[in-house]
């Protein structure tokens, strides 16, 4: 069978904040092939990722993500692999196709599973999807006090992993920041996994962020999230040899190679990869295989719909030893409401990729009409995007 | 002073093809200030660098560009680097923003060379220009005779340093491409400077990329460009390892991380910056400062008009070592339309940065409706983007 169509649905909230939350808006792909459907989903910005698959050809190496994708022939993985390749190949000078193409990866995945009905995780070759321990992503509080009383919420839901992020930390004075290392160890107890984010406040200042390592270590953080920019991988090792906290990091990849650097130059003890951005579930699996022969743990990155979070167990749902994975638990209505079913915690309050074909997670097609955002894109008086309509 | 518009020019010639040619179509960006006027390129997909400026807010971290430039203060580069930095943060997770921010850049380092009537690389700390030897960049022939050719071509064409790039080499037999090898130093004679660009084309194959190797020597090629995807540093360092021809790259950096990891790992010889993808002129110059300390020579990689090459000469034209540039020789009309004035050889056949305020090189408004090509952008029905005109 042949890609016939692509769709992309730019869905999102009515109104959006500065908050860093990545589901107050989505953008949703839809691609058809041999009368079936697959769904994806980029975490990327809307309208760049769509006018990088509509637009222009600036020459033969940027070229838009669509030249590489519409009507090529897709009878198994080794075609994902390949258009792939030929999107990295054709689209080596415009940036933004790796974000665009991941969803289309994601939906490709999707309807292989679906034509095969089969889970993506058993086209990977894994023989089973393991459970894993689901984090909770949150926010520090503004003062100590509200990081400690997120840290009891958390476990009084059920979760025995949290990660806080952002928030105040790195902003201030280090004792400011030591008292909401403690607070979020008080709140989740002893025996809770803490692990703490801070998006990479200290830029390349490896000085700064050393001197939150003491409480970071007497509050026993599993893991200290993006302390720098995405590719200061020299400071990432920099920090990693002066601490027993592991370093995590990896979201920020768009490529395999930018995983595998991190890995194998910063000294990560955690890579976090977001399907969504990387270029789906294929580059992720490489990555999940590198980091097993390193010795480095996969976690995926997932704060978008349970469509993403699906997609992004999938490239690691049969290592075993990769046992945590990251939950978001506060989404917004429209990444709720986007699938309808979920991904739900077992009486043990774990979580596996699902068992049905593909991703597992179906549409609502009204979600994509109530939270649709209108966009049409006109080049010289003809219109080369329009929003499409779901039904 | 405050920044008080940015305005973006797309351009393009009326046939694009898929040649790898990057001045078929450009994207200029205009910024006042206080009553002043800079101009700047980004070397991008212009439909997508459009929207990477103007796009609704997905959250905190990923932000349109307009939100960290619009209204900013400019009184120095400090203002230059701070806005850089704001954007950096803002547009974390929005990947087309560097290069839709390197345009951007560079037109306020101009505005600011205008407002104090100096060149930028006296903005950069540097006391003088230092001539360079251009090297003219064309493609290796279908056979070797049209490379034979080409290279005496550019002899007698007063270029003493000629790069040959893409074409058939790694795409067929190693003998093929040692044929090629071999006419371009025919066509050169014995004392030109031979530079060989593959454009990736060997991916992460390190033995596929090492046959090549003894043609490569015996032609006494200076470097070999691009033999892998941009972030496979330990690609680059393993052929390093096995020949004295260096190693060249660095025109994916997006940032100035990844130029110093491909210095710092991929140990290339060369590290060729476009200051229209980097980020701008400020992150190019902390690479040719890297560079020097690493005893890496510094290039610019310019394929478009003379005010991107202007740019490109900023960051290293105080570096006396650094004495070989990238000019651009075959350019589509528009690229060439686009400047009233350029960079000419001199009677030696070298070329400079030019004395003149801010970039040194004036715009011809006509030029900007000759080849302009009409965007509209509409989100929720409301216009967000239409195509400034110039005048």
């Amino acid at each position: 069978m042949k890609i016939e169509t692509v769709d992309f649905f730019y869905l999102a909230m009515p109104e959006i904040t500065t908050a860093a939350d990545g589901s107050q808006d989505a953008l949703v792909v839809r691609v058809t092939a041999g009368g079936f459907i697959g769904w994806g989903e980029c975490e990327a910005a809307p309208l760049p990722s769509i006018a990088a698959f509509i637009c222009p050809m600036s020459h033969g190496a940027c070229q838009p993500v669509q030249n590489a994708v519409l009507g090529q022939p897709l009878d198994g993985p080794a075609d994902i692999a390949r258009i792939a390749a030929q999107v990295e190949y054709d689209c080596m000078d415009l940036l933004q196709a790796a974000h665009t193409w991941s969803g289309i990866e994601m939906a490709l995945w999707d309807l292989l599973g679906k034509v095969r009905s089969e889970p993506i995780w058993k086209l990977l070759g894994y023989g089973r999807s393991f459970r894993k321990t689901p984090y909770a992503s949150q926010l520090f509080g503004d003062t100590p006090q509200e990081t400690l009383e997120r840290g009891r919420r958390s476990r009084s839901d059920g979760f025995r992993a949290v990660k806080f992020g952002w928030g105040p930390i790195g902003r201030g004075a280090v004792d400011a920041d030591a008292d909401h290392f403690v607070a979020a160890r008080e709140g989740l107890g002893s025996d809770g996994i803490l692990l703490v984010d801070v998006g990479q406040v200290f830029g390349e200042d490896v000085e700064r962020a050393a001197r939150r390592i003491p409480a970071l270590e007497a509050a026993r953080a599993t893991w200290l999230e993006e302390p720098f920019a995405a590719s200061a991988y020299g400071e990432y090792a920099a920090l990693a040899a002066r601490t027993s906290v592991k370093m995590a990091g990896g979201e920020g990849a768009h490529n395999f190679h930018m995983a595998r650097n991190l890995i194998d130059y910063g000294n990560i003890g955690f890579v976090q990869i977001d399907c969504g951005r990387i270029g789906g579930i294929g580059p992720a699996k490489r990555v999940a295989d590198h980091a097993a022969a390193k010795g480095v743990t996969y976690v995926n990155h997932t704060f978008t719909s349970n469509l993403a979070l699906s997609a992004s167990l999938q490239p690691f749902a049969g290592v075993e030893d990769s046992a945590l994975c990251e939950f978001p638990v506060a989404l917004k209505s429209l990444a709720v409401d986007l699938t309808t079913n979920h991904i739900q915690r077992d009486a043990d309050g774990e979580i596996a990729a699902p068992d049905a074909p593909g991703l597992g997670i179906d549409i609502d097609l009204t979600a994509l009409e109530t939270y649709r955002v209108e966009v049409e894109i006109a080049i010289q008086g003809k219109i080369v995007f329009r929003s499409p309509v779901a039904a």
